[in-house]
């Protein structure tokens, strides 16, 4: 059998490079495409490609091109034909670095371009990838015996419980949440769509916790220690619900523990 | 008492012109501020304020610019000092005046500039209008018996049953949806920022009903007849609802029959 291949795109740092590395040292044999926007500049991801250079490349890709993620789609067609699995990881609370706190705070420049990469990126993303996907070997989560019910990729669109438009009774940091539930709204619209036809592609939203990286670092002060994730234990917990995923969970946002959450 | 005053965005037509005309028809005395892009090009709206010179003011405002609304905003609190409801109305479908029926259709500049008209410009137009609000007396919806309660103005931000990501069973129309469901965000932050301090301002978002207007007409074929609604008819359903509206409803998404709509 093929091995498997993973595209997770946003690997730079944080979410998105622990995805390139749980896979790499926990799924053996596979292949990792990593993509960012500026690969000369991510040094612990050309660390990770020198010990892995048969199984991890780095394509350079910045999520609010469409130029570029078209490119980037004809040249992993050209190379690997296919893909298992993509993980959209990058996004930005907001470009000052500071969700709003109050509406003082919103300007429709700093809306837009948190948009722009929590939300178009994405989709984007699945316009030019989803081919590849339909040609997946299915090689990530659960494969039921009913073949029409089989599916042949996952998209996995990374999300936050402050995205929840239900769940949301604190307001503040109206770019980030907004993005969010836009975001959460295309991975519906994604699971639909391709889920009609076979191949079927798997479609969810994943909540990672909290986890100390670059965008929640300035947050955390009130976050008890033991629900402040690592990236590597939020990684564990995604990729152990990702590799649960079969066509009846498409369509859904999950909690890191595996929980469904409210739209 | 001072004759309630309400702000409609995006009034040279479809429901937004309604709005004004329902307003100045039912709520006398009442005075209306219509915000449009072009107003030299707003004949119908022209003519209503030829009708109504004493209550109907035209204000040149285009919701995806933000000096514009701010500019806006400096010139109603000049001439009126306060409001006491505002309509979010302008949307468009696409750019092609298309939803996207596929993948294939979608693009990074369609959803941005959808995203920018029906989603930011609602939000930044809070932004500079919120403060107006809180001054208002409270002309429009229900005042319990509780001071604590009473609300001093209220937003609507027109939304669409189809940017419920719960409701979506058929998918399609990427743009449309996610801009409304990310509009639901915007509603719902702004219920909690706006409704923590005193005077409080009722925040909902409200759906139509499938009504016969320009963004929606190419769409009418399979809609059954009594299901296609006026602007008349719509309107004077929303504004039942809005005049029902208090405190205890803020903060979530309304048919046009008065049902919760699902996140």
């Amino acid at each position: 059998m093929a091995a498997p291949i993973a595209l997770i795109q946003g690997a730079s740092r944080g979410l998105g490079f622990q995805f390139c590395k749980h896979i790499l040292k926990n799924k053996n044999p596979s292949t990792v495409i990593a993509t960012c926007r500026n690969p000369d500049a991510a040094a612990e991801l050309l660390g990770l490609a020198g010990q892995h250079p048969d199984r991890l490349t780095i394509v350079k890709l910045d999520v609010n091109k469409e130029e570029d993620i078209r490119e980037a789609a004809e040249r992993v067609k050209k190379n690997f034909g296919r893909l298992d699995l993509m993980v959209n990881s990058s996004a930005l609370l907001h470009p000052s670095g500071k969700g709003e706190t109050s509406l003082r705070d919103v300007s429709a420049q700093g809306i837009i371009s948190t948009l722009t990469t929590n939300t178009v990126g994405p989709l984007v993303m699945a316009k030019y990838f989803a081919p590849l996907l339909q040609k997946g070997i299915g090689a990530f989560g659960r494969q039921p015996s009913e073949k029409a019910k089989q599916h042949s990729g996952i998209i996995v669109n990374i999300t936050a419980k402050v995205g929840s438009i239900g769940d949301n009774g604190l307001g503040g940091w109206y770019s980030y949440r907004m993005s969010k539930a836009a975001l959460n709204m295309a991975t519906r619209n994604l699971s639909i769509e391709l889920g009609r036809s076979r191949p079927k592609v798997v479609c969810v939203s994943l909540h990672p916790g909290t986890v100390d990286t670059d965008l929640s670092r300035p947050y955390h002060k009130n976050v008890p220690k033991e629900r402040l994730f690592s990236t590597e234990h939020s990684v564990g917990c995604l990729m152990s619900i990702i590799e649960m995923l079969d066509f009846d969970k498409t369509g859904k946002a999950y909690n890191w523990d595996g929980a469904e959450l409210p739209w």
